[in-house]
């Protein structure tokens, strides 16, 4: 029987991060990585597979960082595992090991729509020859409908919108598309832009219905209207790979994810979990928090990965930092929006500052840029952040992180020393994070 | 007499930014700011008024800030300051203070080379009618000098570069331009991207004599030879405007500047001083620091207008965090560099890692960049970055930043939660400043 000393199921985010990491910290264990799929994609990018790249192909994450790594990987589905003797049971036999890691990650929730098993109803299976036959299939549609307007909708509304002649709608059942990310307020901007790009936005309103004579026809909207489709894209989140867990016997979590402690430990000793299989906690409270997300699925691996053999690491939460981009609009986001903030019970301060992203404004590339920070009011300390602009907001947001994870305080950021050039950034003077908490503290009435 | 509960001197980042701070701590005071200058100049965007702008009156700030902030402006020279009566005399008349601020800046270093004087050598004086001057006069050049390769000097170089048809050559002392601010693997590349734009670079070497008759025509350099030169641009560090202060009987510190306290007091209770003519000390270890960047001017303003009439902040020192761009390439820079904290007495771990900035790299607009980051080897704890790489090295040089500022360790920032996107950063399994300080674990040997 082949025999390893960590055995990671699962080769993508989050599996690749606890092997990378496990070798790292373990320079002398052996490991194994389980995974079924012939070739990984990015999950992030597989709305770019549709419009700018044109094929699957381009969307991998090569295997080269295995080999680097010295992670054994076996092609195999796994079929069982038992926990006495700590064997995983594959397609293509059986392993023994110390530690086993859990990275199984998520599938697209399917919503309980009349009429979603029609053909020409997809979601965004992670898969390289299905998104192929997708893409296929999209080139010679005319009418697609998204259903959900958060990341995923959005992304895959616009790349399809690339490929030009087509008419799309998507339909979002909150008032606003990327709400669960933004305040109303930037929500509104990436509506607009996608509007100006001549994708239909369909707000505040849900699916009824998909229906057609066994092929798709058109969807039914809960106001009544229906909207002509020959390809239905589901966009509505995901849902935890949590299969093998459930037989395993492993506690599950409130949002569906295997239940881990701190230290990504599951309820077995000797297995642990992370990424979007993964039960989380937010840094904001400690509740449980349904996020899932490449980047989150990565710093929990980190954690996972250093304490297979002697607690390295603890979770501190997730804070949740994601961004997105449709042509030159750059959105971000850390933490609790006002709204989320507000709901939760905080006491809120936000503030808004706009400013030109480059000194003087007049140098070429000069775009507006618009950040929001969000501050509880009696500690001052930060509780998020929205930035909107050009492509470095995709960075700025991870200035905006690391003021989040290390509890600032308006006064602190307020202080912030950021570099500042021309070329490359707003001024000195106004640079935005800095404006944004200098003006939060005024309304703190603390003064 | 005119009389402000604040007066503040000098119309540049820090004059502005202790203004307009002030305004916002102490709604009911009266600020008055007093600058000789009819238009402000944008300190770091002088370069760019010679190949990209064109004119000096594409890179001003604009005096709306001061009207938004009821903040008073006096456009005269001040030619007395008597501390007994808190009385500042101009040239425009005399204005009592409670609170005095100097943000007087700095100017030109002129270095003792025979010549400096000759007709043709400059140097950036912050004046827009000197600057506009300068352009013409460079315009019908043949061949420009500029002394110094520090980031003035290369950002000089390679504008007027822009300007076309000219033999451009900086010399530079040290082994290699920007050594104060990036270790040698950094510097090299940028003066090769240099050199592949036609400019010449000579390192190692001093400038021993400006020679012409009454006007310049040659540069002799220590190693004997000479290089022609129409036109001579000093670009070798700046001076604090410490004139008045000294005047004024206040303490000078160990580099030249204003002498201030934590809390930017100066030895006189009721003046403080921020900006390029205020003394500084180094955030790491508390030495002085010679640094004088408009970011930091701002952020020294910013704790100096808080404090004016109560302690609200104290200064942790100066980080040093700067940034510069040549076509498209970015270079930025937080803390200190390896050689730098080796040299001060830091067991120094560092480590340099490169990945694409967008994940799939085949994605438009993809490159290569390039993070080192230095760790003290027993703490863990951060002590400086560098990034190289496209627009976004510039926004992400301050997470960087924001983790130095919050002395992070290794293991902190190996947990670091990024936001990552593919069309905006790089992937996160590969995120370079986590992947850096993961790898720079493994080197303490702690695990």
């Amino acid at each position: 029987m082949k025999q390893a000393d960590i055995v990671v199921i699962g080769g993508s985010a989050a599996g690749l991060a606890a092997a990378f990491t496990a070798r790292r910290h373990y320079a002398d264990k052996s490991i194994t990585l389980v995974r079924k799929e012939k070739q990984v994609l990015i999950p992030c990018g597989i709305p770019y597979i549709f419009g700018t790249l044109g094929s699957s192909q381009k969307n991998l994450i090569p295997d080269a960082g295995l080999q680097k790594n010295r992670v054994d990987l076996l092609l195999a589905e796994v079929t069982k595992v038992d926990r006495e003797t700590r064997t995983v049971y594959t397609t293509e036999g059986e392993i023994r090991y110390e530690r086993l890691v859990l990275a199984m990650g998520s599938r697209p929730a399917m919503p309980p729509i009349p009429g979603f098993d029609l053909d020409g109803v997809f979601a965004a299976v992670k898969d390289a020859e299905f998104l192929d036959n997708l893409r296929k299939r999209l080139e010679i549609v005319d009418d697609v409908v998204v259903v959900g307007g958060g990341f995923i909708g959005i992304e895959f509304a616009d790349e399809i919108n690339k490929m030009g002649n087509k008419n799309i709608t998507v339909v979002e059942l909150m008032d606003h598309c990327l709400s669960l990310a933004y305040d109303t307020e930037f929500c509104i901007e990436m509506e607009e832009l996608l509007k100006s790009r001549g994708i239909s936005i369909r707000t505040s309103t849900k699916v009824e219905q998909i229906s057609g004579n066994g092929k798709v026809e058109k969807v039914i909207l809960s106001d009544g209207t229906e909207v002509k489709a020959d390809a239905v894209i589901l966009g509505i989140g995901a849902v935890a790979n949590v299969d093998l867990a459930r037989k395993l016997g492993l506690r599950i979590g409130l949002t569906g994810g295997v239940a881990v402690d701190r230290t990504m430990k599951t309820s077995d000793d000797n297995i642990y979990a992370c990424g979007d299989c993964a039960e989380k906690i937010s840094f904001f409270g400690g509740k449980a928090s349904p996020l899932k997300l490449a980047s989150i699925a990565s710093a929990e691996a980190r954690i996972a990965g250093a304490n297979l053999f002697g607690i390295r690491r603890e979770n501190v939460g997730t804070v949740g930092v994601w961004s997105t981009c449709v042509g030159d609009l750059a959105l971000a986001t850390a933490g609790l929006t006002e709204a989320m903030a507000s709901g939760q019970g905080y006491d809120v301060v936000a503030v808004t500052v706009q400013c030109p992203n480059r000194h003087p404004g007049t140098l070429p590339g000069a775009a507006k840029i618009t950040v929001k920070l969000i501050f509880e009011r009696n500690s001052g300390v930060i509780l998020g952040g929205q930035v909107m602009g050009d492509v470095s907001a995709g960075e700025m947001i991870n200035a905006v992180s690391a003021c989040v994870q290390s509890r600032m305080t308006a006064d602190q950021i307020a202080m912030f020393q950021m570099g500042t050039h021309p070329l490359l950034t707003a001024s000195p003077i106004v640079y935005p994070l800095v404006d944004a908490a200098e003006t939060a503290i005024g309304m703190m009435h603390r003064s």
